[in-house]
């Protein structure tokens, strides 16, 4: 049943994953051509460095022309390991024209304008498909689109960036500071030499985008996701974590709203239980809960990043989007019927952690009670501890029930302003529960 | 875009499964259209007893005779939640001959013969999912069959039974004996009257044996899988857990030979160190381990059974195999390629732990120390204590290293054959680490 003709493959990057990929294809040639039906030819490789010594791969198929490579006509699949928006984005949409199916890792560009990618595939009758895109060699994309695709998915909650989770597994762990963790994740290779995608969660934002659209069928983009990185946590927000029984996480969050009209989705620090699975997810690990309506809740855990895993999600999708040639159909495209609009973040149902500096005297609890109460904020708890530097400052550590993330700033704001309070020590969402 | 005239589906069995895949496909029916891009429209469904009221779903529908159901030959989708062996092949093999696809949640029926419905399915040109099979509403057979087709997949370790885990989880959080942990698991309905297939360990014997086919892309069927139950287990074995800092799991594992020649499939009770994950899976819980050459570890968790957990994983192949008939196309059929043959137990290597009542006089351990080293296995830890009730005897708990089966199963048997060894109390093998 084996085809001879080989299946043409054209690769875009040849760093970390493309590198790893190349090499796969070589060493496992016989089990890809076996699980396709057909052989897969590596025929043509575009970098921009094309003198670097790339060990495995035949010099001859080295370009710095990526452009003239997707529109060589005989390519069956271009895989696109660049990131970045451009020239990724004229790149693939090139390749859909010239007759190539696409596989994809860059999280970036589907988030921004996947919705482009989707049109363009779907109008020449080709497959996109990204699995590498989100939580690396985590089988997440192909569950939400296919496995729960009879399903109703209400919420995915989880850490999808691994240098923000070492960072703070580091904080937790050592009781380091955050740029101290920071630069040992740097020396670790966990961060890049620029860290702003990861620390200011704008990594973990696009793969909330592709995920909030992909579960609720509707189109969710990166500017409609709520962001704060960690660079603001701070080695007291740990502690201050540690003593409720918490530990802090960057979760990504994508929830249908209670009335099932609207979805949000989000990426910030969050003090989830210890107790709660999440908090057990160390190192560079990713781990995703996702909540079905029949399902339930189901976990997928396991390495979000590096070149081996990301390259496992490319070469599943590799062998998919191959197949699919082969039978002339193509897999599940856009799927954005729903339709349904993107709240702010003023509408997330969340708690606050709040730890206000006081003034040490009688009335202001009542007065700091009376600024939740106005919010329609109520409160859970309330622990007050006066210091030991006998300056006349006490601390007070509020953690509310849910509320409207509108009610719960505006509550904080409102505090800010009070003349008792001196100054608000650490806000932070809390999760999990 | 969408297709107006409706697909058809054949409901067989409308028991626990089937009513609640009647029920979401009646109440999400146009989700369902949007993302398969057609109306699903059930058109019969096979029962025993049609007097029963079924809420929901049109009498006119309900019928007895499942053989002519199947063979109407307007059909589209045969959904087979029936289970057993026969009359499910019979049906389902009918199914394929009348122009239907089948998906089923039937692991017996795949794990016996798996091989007639797949050359079945193949040669009518139709399609086989059965992602319930396994783990209920987890996806795990789509990512090994698809997301993992570009990598090479070592072992799959897990808790795929939900009844067992179910008893051991309250044998080791009550302390209480099996039969009183039965007891309760079937006043909770997490067992059946009659719980043989699962506390024997048939049912994650089967899962294994699907699973292990799957993994390692050849053939493995319930005969060559091992299988021991959990009835021996005592509340002294959880007990004995516990004090090294373990508890036990009914496990399934399935794994590649370290020379890559031959695979085994097993399910036995196993002792894992609480630092283990699969550790804290509670109650009717699945958790499956998935180690892959280029993806690392991945872990998969979920609710492993019950009504609406099973009916999204069917779902979710109802809406791909519609999409597939829609594109005059088909998934992925059997992989079994490799040819790899299934080793026996005895080359099975892993480590076993065992308490022994001896003797209490000197040269003992000397004796029993000698006897491991005949075998060619080598002692991890040993622990003796002398008893307190002052009759002589003392006990000898023994933790291995790393040896075959059969090399550790002749050193037990050798053991019982030593005078100054009174008896075997537990024999336990220890995996996880």
């Amino acid at each position: 049943m084996m085809r001879t003709r080989p299946l043409k493959v054209a690769l875009l990057g040849c760093g970390v994953v493309g590198s790893e990929v190349a090499r796969i294809m070589t060493t496992h040639a016989s089990d890809l051509a076996a699980r396709i039906g057909a052989p897969v030819e590596l025929a043509g490789v575009a970098v921009r460095r094309p003198s670097k010594v790339r060990e495995g791969i035949d010099p001859a198929l080295i370009t710095t022309d990526a452009t003239a490579l997707v529109k060589r006509g005989d390519i069956d699949v271009v895989i696109e390991v660049i990131g970045g928006i451009e020239p990724a984005r004229t790149l693939i949409t090139s390749a859909f024209e010239h007759g190539a199916s696409v596989v994809s890792a860059n999280k970036a560009l589907l988030a921004e304008d996947g919705a482009t990618l989707y049109a363009a595939a779907e109008e020449h009758g080709k497959d996109l498909y990204f699995e590498a895109a989100v939580a690396g060699a985590i089988p997440l994309i192909r569950p939400l689109r296919e496995s729960l695709a009879g399903d109703k998915v209400n919420r995915v909650l989880g850490i999808v960036n691994g240098t923000t989770n070492f960072i703070l597994d580091k904080m937790d762990s050592s009781g380091a500071g955050y740029s101290e963790a920071l630069d040992e994740a740097t020396a670790l290779g966990y961060a890049e030499a620029d860290p702003t995608a990861d620390v200011e969660g704008f990594d973990a934002a696009a793969k909330a985008a592709i995920l909030a659209g992909i579960a609720f069928h509707t189109r969710v983009r990166l500017d409609d996701v709520y962001r704060e990185g960690l660079t603001d946590v701070s080695a007291a927000d740990i502690a201050s974590a540690k003593r409720m029984g918490c530990t802090v996480k960057l979760l990504a969050i994508c929830e249908r709203a209670a009335d099932g009209k609207s979805v949000t989705a989000r990426v910030h620090p969050a003090m989830i239980p210890l107790s709660h699975p999440l908090a057990s997810v160390r190192e560079a690990y990713n781990a995703v809960f996702v909540e079905a309506e029949a399902a339930g809740q189901l976990m997928f855990y396991g390495p979000g990043a590096g070149g081996s895993p990301t390259a496992s999600a490319v070469l599943g999708d590799l062998v998919a989007v191959c197949r699919n040639r082969l039978a002339e159909s193509t897999g599940p495209g856009e799927s954005a019927y729903t339709q349904l609009p993107v709240s702010p973040m003023g509408d997330v149902v969340t708690r606050y952690h709040i730890s206000l500096d006081v003034a040490d005297k009688p009335g202001v609890l009542a007065q700091v009670a009376t600024v939740f109460a106005e919010h329609g904020v109520s409160i859970d708890t309330v622990r007050q501890q006066g210091r030991q530097d006998g300056n006349g400052e006490a601390s007070l550590v509020v953690v509310t029930h849910r509320a409207p993330d509108a009610a719960l700033s505006g509550t904080v704001e409102a505090l800010r302003k009070l003349d008792t309070v001196r100054g608000v020590a650490s806000i932070m969402r809390v999760e999990g529960e």
